[in-house]
């Protein structure tokens, strides 16, 4: 920063050598305790702090801790921040951000991970082809993925039980009587969507629910996706579905709003159940039944995980899986799951 | 991060000090051609970078900005973040993500500027009494204020007209017949809170309308607190209002919300207006008339400034103050704004 004292300074004024204020700052041996005292007088007089860089060359350590995010305008990611942040703090840990859809994304976390300007990543974004988990796994750099996860892949991971949820979603919407169901998904490369699809689908067809190929749309887990997929459901010409699973939240408010603009009644009509559990969920202009990630417990885990990997890089990796509980509002006319 | 090569290692490998491996990939004269291409062959074959924490020692700069935001679970900030993330990605620069209201906040900020782990800092939540801001003008340290402002002090400060876009919205009542008004305020600390609430009040008393104590209400910029507020003024046991303003989208939000519960029709029986223009006003289950700050623009500004003032951290401070337009939709009717 301009203006800030530098360790040059401090020499200059307690007429020493920069050697020797550091010495004196690392409670070296052998300085005279008349340099001591006068090394110490002007770092007190002057507010001198050492440099986070000249901290970070000789413990090898930042301090920080990097973050890859999806688009942070998805109500998801803020609330895994929030709980990150809260998490981080008392290890005295700093988080730099990196959002993987816009701007630099894993491009700047290879960067950071090359550089050592990090001392791990939280990797809330990874897929099997994601370049900077391959990075971080080749390069050794302690790395935990939180919520979507890669089977096989030698990190620490954490994520919920997606697809046993899902199932119990699509179970949830027999009990209750429903016979034509839609599901709005996203990419398959997002662990989460593929297990939450599968489980779903998978359970529908034992079930003999039926699952029309129409009334199967990629949401790409935004709200105009949702929104957008409901809308092509509604327009199919087949007979629309009766409820819907939307594989996060957000696009489970598109869906809503679809239903709204389209004048279809939520639940009379037409259920739709989300998954996250995020706060608007739980808003009147919402009240979304949803599988309830616990993302205060995953994010809780998995910092506990990146702060062991950091501490014994050679540790054996290890797979959490935190239970789901569905959580039932208005949205499916507050009908309640079987056990 | 563990097993990453360092300048020792090109050293030991290349049989030369590490003052030379440094001289070498500085390009400094005065070095045996076959000692330079040896060091390069080492680098070379061990993918060796050099640290962050030497670039940094050396250049003075850390490439990393800071910027300090409210809660992230208010999507006026990841609406911020997302516009911070792609002005900075042209110039190289990280971010490195403080929230105010929760875990370290200012603190970690104060003490990023006296370590030096940040260029500048960027800063969204502002009052007259943030620490931070005192440190970081107390230390020269380059800091832009977004968003909020504090009127007089010596930096660099992008907001939008927020005093007059809030009288503009009181006309807007006025002109389309509405007597009684209310208010859904927030801490006056707060620039932006201040701002908006002056001008709609003071307009508000010129234009004659009725703007009852009781219908003042602080909703804490957040949706339980904009909820809470309209649930009181509907209860204050005298008319209630048939226009309120909310100083911020998500009080505007809850306010809709706590209508919706109440059976209170909008915009027939109650006109919301917000201010921030967040993606989710134009959501359906919202549709929420707005102020349109111009989020963009003002990340955009403030980048320009805050390079600005790394250059030169000399130059006189500026103040930009862009201007808001009001967004129309389905809560007021979709009722013009006249000229």
């Amino acid at each position: 920063m301009a203006g800030a004292i530098t360790s040059r300074d401090v020499a200059r004024l307690a007429g020493v050598s920069q050697a020797t204020v550091s010495r004196v700052l690392h409670g070296s041996a052998g300085i005279a305790p008349e340099t001591r005292s006068r090394v110490l007088a002007v770092v007190e007089q002057t507010g001198y702090q050492p440099n986070a860089a000249a901290i970070s060359m000789r413990t090898r350590r930042t301090g920080t801790v990097g973050v890859v995010v999806g688009r942070v305008t998805n109500p998801f990611y803020p609330q895994v921040l929030d709980a990150l942040g809260a998490e981080l703090e008392p290890h005295g840990l700093r988080l730099i951000l990196w959002d993987a859809t816009t701007g630099p994304g894993e491009r700047a976390a290879i960067e950071a991970i090359d550089q050592r300007r990090i001392d791990g990543l939280v990797f809330t974004t990874a897929t099997a082809s994601s370049p900077a988990l391959q990075h971080a796994i080749d390069r050794r750099a302690p790395i935990v993925l939180v919520n979507r996860v890669v089977e096989g892949q030698p990190c620490d991971q954490v994520d919920s039980a997606n697809e046993d949820t899902a199932r119990r979603i699509a179970r949830y919407f027999a009990d209750h009587g429903h016979k034509r169901v839609g599901m709005i998904t996203a990419s398959a490369d997002a662990s989460t969507a593929a297990a939450r699809s599968t489980g779903f689908t998978d359970e529908a067809a034992d079930l003999g629910l039926h699952l029309d190929e129409r009334h199967v749309l990629d949401g790409g887990f935004s709200h105009e996706g949702g929104r957008a997929a409901l809308e092509r459901m509604l327009d199919a010409g087949i007979e629309p579905p009766t409820a819907v699973f939307a594989v996060n939240d957000l696009s489970g408010f598109g869906a809503l709003d679809a239903a709204r603009a389209a004048g279809i009644a939520v639940p009379d009509d037409l259920w739709v159940v989300g998954y996250d559990d995020t706060e608007m969920a739980s808003w009147e202009a919402f009240q979304l039944t949803t599988a309830r990630q616990p993302i205060p417990e995953m994010v809780r885990i998995a910092v506990e995980l990146l702060l062991a990997r950091i501490a014994a890089p050679t540790r054996p990796p290890v797979h959490h899986r935190l239970p789901s509980e569905i959580v039932v509002r208005h949205s499916t006319a507050h009908a309640p799951v079987r056990a």
